[in-house]
């Protein structure tokens, strides 16, 4: 079903009305649509937006469904980051399995994209590409998902792990991750080099995780933009995190954001709530692109994060100390169209001539729909409906 | 009924058993307890805490069932106090039926105790006290509350305030309150004085807001402990937010805890997402008394707090980068007897003797209870049942 009418929704909050959907395209939009042998939802005044963009995670770690993890790990990344490899073999993790999971979940809570890394390394080599490939594949109807092959265990300090990225892309990756290059990596030039050759060779993207805070993070993050201007990558190369652009130095950050602009270098943020972030405003009024994601959902990393774009709303609106009703439909806003915009889709509004990807959401308006959170009444992917009061409709495996 | 038999609950996640409940106490902790004629609770397997205590909030403040409240206002202290004295009058804003809406929210979260700070000022009077004093003795048997007369416009900037909270006190309050006594009310000594000398004069204790960051924070906070000690107030004053206490200076907040120990001062917590705030190990460990709170829950201040400590808690897990099992449980701590030694409860615990207030949550370890949040399966005070599925079982005016 890719044709449907839907009654009495609020496109953004506005005043009650029907939405025809063809083809999976929005074509009319107005009060007392006629359209005989239609299916018909009731929207029942439910706030229609573009459909959430999960911008930001791991669908290859979570352990949702497999009981609780207890977590003994220490919180430096290094640690975390062993333990997690050693982990996905002791414990069986099925990386298909686990990320249909977290997509569903995902698509039940009115996401309709997804930008993934998906961790290679020489201990579990490409499983995990495999199986969030496969998911990919078997959801497609459902959400959209973009892949980042990702060196979460670093890259120049474990012999190997280029030639798999390499592989990783050729399988279909569709960006090349990277991963502090001066902090897990040791070796910023042969990380970034790697990085971009690897980017260049596959003529894809590029998102890198960069929780360098300060002067460390200000650094690496000079040398990804010396790159991208040097070998005419601008727009194609994203930063994650970005903890350094949260450094108290305004004339230091004012620079890196009039570069990270100028390449057109977009930002991912998970607000995390115990680092320094890039302010969301800042980084906005700069003229740069910002998604935002939960990152890792129910993994070894933490115990905090839910598969849920409106909680992560809510997350990276306390963090910025953002409380006014304008100020939260911001948020909203880098949450679906924000993130859409970093993964190049085009055509994601509420709008007629859009894409009938949407989320129905509770509220009357849009900063309480943040605030009261999900679930989400219904979430519309290409005119079919995806999921129902925050449940995906197809079964999870 | 103070008398109940529950089975099938976990004590603080340990293994299933049943507990019986005589005249609002715990009587008995065995497997089989056989108790004819008793009403019977299935716990259903769900791990019984000690009643969850909201340590920090407003209940004169919320706007529950009044509408979604458009918040337009600046982020700056000043605007949001003075746009909330207005609106107060403006929206006809009834402090009773408010409070028991907020005080029984939390009860139906697993709360058994709540520390209010009520506003008193010269625009609005004593309305909200004479308000959450009805509320206080109406929920005599559901939650107890314990008042902190508040003056949140500013005290020696408002003249006639002293006197109001001097009949405050004497109407019942149980603490004499204050506020950033530098940048709000531009007269430390002035303001300091006044409350120490109500809180002298009533013979009560003090709990007083401090957000003044850094340095400015650390004079304030100076200024308070030398009152202390000075006036014989050790262990009868408390500090909320002490978000200088957040501050890099590892040396100098190391001065301040060592003096905060000394002349037990508690701390109270919000782990305010957007501010530098106190570390809970750290302040624990230098063996002061920590409890948490919501704050103000939907009012005219922020959208996003809820009347929910589980929801509390992930917050500040979250904003201390506490990840593993026992830190999470050591939050949950923070949240239930962390608060009740704070407000002086004694018998706070799951163990035979201790109060029969408790709360019960969903979850294989006490870590998942936090992760996964409410809803409460129950909430028992002094043997009663007081909320049952993350409902109040009275219900709200």
């Amino acid at each position: 079903m890719t044709d449907l009418l839907i009654r009495n929704l609020r496109p953004m909050g506005a005043a009650q009305t029907d939405m025809l959907i063809r083809k999976g395209r929005i074509v009319e939009i107005a009060a007392g649509i006629e359209a005989p042998d239609m299916h018909v939802e009731d929207a029942q005044g439910a706030i229609a937006i573009p459909g959430l963009v999960e911008a930001h995670t791991h669908l290859d770690k979570t352990m949702m469904g497999m009981g609780w993890y207890q977590n003994t790990v220490g919180t430096d990344l290094r640690s975390m980051i062993d333990n997690e490899r050693a982990a996905r073999t002791a414990d069986r993790h099925d990386p298909h399995q686990q990320s249909m999971r977290h997509a569903l979940a995902l698509a039940g809570n009115g996401v309709t994209h997804i930008r993934s890394h998906v961790d290679v390394d020489t201990q579990n080599g490409l499983g995990a590409m495999e199986g969030v490939l496969r998911t990919r594949e078997a959801l497609r109807d459902v959400v959209e998902i973009e892949i980042v092959a990702f060196p979460q265990s670093g890259l120049m300090v474990r012999r190997g792990t280029a030639e798999l990225l390499d592989e990783a892309m050729a399988m279909g990756g569709d960006l090349v991750g990277g991963l502090d290059p001066c902090g897990i990596d040791h070796d910023p030039k042969g990380h970034l080099d790697t990085i971009f050759a690897l980017a260049e060779k596959h003529g894809k993207g590029i998102d890198i995780h960069l929780h360098e805070a300060g002067e460390l993070g200000a650094f690496s993050m000079e040398l990804i933009l010396e790159r991208t201007r040097a070998l005419g990558m601008k727009g194609r190369v994203a930063i994650s995190h970005a903890f350094c652009l949260g450094m108290p130095d305004w004339n230091r950050t004012e620079a890196l954001l009039a570069a990270l602009a100028d390449l057109d270098v977009p930002i991912l943020t998970t607000g995390a709530p115990s680092s320094a972030v890039p302010a969301v405003k800042r980084v906005l009024g700069a003229g740069i692109r910002m998604g935002a994601g939960c990152d890792g959902v129910l993994d070894t990393w933490n115990p905090w994060n839910r598969p849920d774009m409106l909680d992560r709303a809510r997350i990276v609106a306390q963090k910025n100390n953002l409380r006014s009703d304008a100020d939260l439909a911001l948020v909203l806003g880098i949450c679906s169209t924000g993130g859409a915009a970093v993964m190049g889709v085009s055509g994601h509004g509420v709008e007629v001539g859009c894409n009938a990807d949407l989320a129905l959401v509770s509220g009357s308006t849009l900063a309480e729909a943040v605030a009261t959170g999900g679930p989400v009444a219904l979430t519309v992917k290409a005119g079919r409906i995806t999921g129902r009061a925050g449940k995906p409709v197809m079964e999870a495996p």
